[in-house]
């Protein structure tokens, strides 16, 4: 098992390979995270994890234990095998960005959508598509009458993870989202790390 | 005012000046369109409508009348300013793709994704992102629990059309679905029509 640590605010990238498993853990609890995944095409990145066809693909919001996520191709590339958080996660809501933080009146505040660039520029790869929508795991936002949201804060306690299986190679990203101005995470930033196990933990 | 035919299961590209009208009709009823908007920058079409950001930015699963469709640099770009359909939209599910009629047994059947590229190539432009999301006009996909989707036929009646106000200088593509295989178009496709009306109709 391998753990790399990502403090508040920051993403990392991990490079998997099929059959591993990435468990996203909420150290501290109340944590946001952004994820993303790319099948791993050398150091140009291009297909990637696609929130509208998991969506059509598992035909529903958000995928349940043993349902995968998929491509924009249509090829799964994460399957959710595990969840110890209380379930609750977002798959209709954009990384924030600066577009968003300048709107919330604090241009330059970190934002996932940079941060995903950063980890990937870390890693040595690049993807010049637009920012894909992320999974944000432990982010809750319920659906009310109309189809309105409601923006609550992490009900996620420490140490809660969800365990992915890569279907594929893969580069995943994840980002311990910087929103400290609209409280979807708990008061104050923590950090989550990422566990890899090699071969669903077979041959690690 | 212009009008631009449709025809079944093929899509057709027009470029608006802000405060335009863009009316999409469905002619027949119970046809779903799948709607792209992209930022008039030339040729190469970069800045395009999001699915995501828009949800974020009304904070709901669709716009209401008066409220407006965004980039993923969340500047408006089109407002939906009339509806005379039941009011039944998508837009959670992407657009049908070469995949997708893989899936479906049917490889190389048309799809909104191909229809997109051919209609911009038709134009004059190109655009080298993934496919956007859609706005998957007169295509019902309630939520029920455990937010799962049902995939019903359009209600939309013949005539019904969704009236949409340009932002920005833009480029929108209309694609009379040609989805046959699952039922969310009534029995046989039809044609749609694209109505533009400059400036609002002032000084048309």
């Amino acid at each position: 098992m391998s753990r790399t640590e990502v403090p508040p605010g920051t993403a990392k990238a991990v490079r998997v390979a099929a059959g591993d498993l990435v468990r996203v853990v909420d150290v501290e609890g109340g944590q946001v995270g952004d994820v993303f995944a790319f099948t791993d095409g050398g150091t140009e990145l291009a297909e990637h994890h696609s929130a509208a066809h998991t969506r059509a693909g598992v035909d529903k919001l958000f995928p349940a234990v043993g349902e995968s996520f998929v491509t924009d191709r249509r090829r799964p590339i994460l399957t959710l095998v595990g969840d110890t958080s209380p379930g609750e996660h977002d798959m209709l809501i954009p990384a924030c960005d600066p577009a968003r933080y300048a709107a919330l009146g604090a241009p330059g505040h970190r934002s996932c959508a940079a941060n995903l660039r950063e980890a990937l520029d870390e890693a040595g790869l690049t993807f010049t598509g637009p920012t894909p929508q992320p999974i944000n795991v432990f982010m809750r936002v319920p659906i009310g009458a109309g189809g309105r949201f409601s923006w609550l804060t992490a009900s996620s306690r420490p140490g809660d993870a969800v365990t992915l299986r890569a279907e594929q190679d893969c580069v995943v990203v994840v980002s311990a989202c910087p929103q400290d101005l609209v409280p979807i995470s708990d008061a104050g930033l923590s950090p989550l790390a990422i566990e890899t196990v090699r071969n669903g933990g077979t041959r690690s």
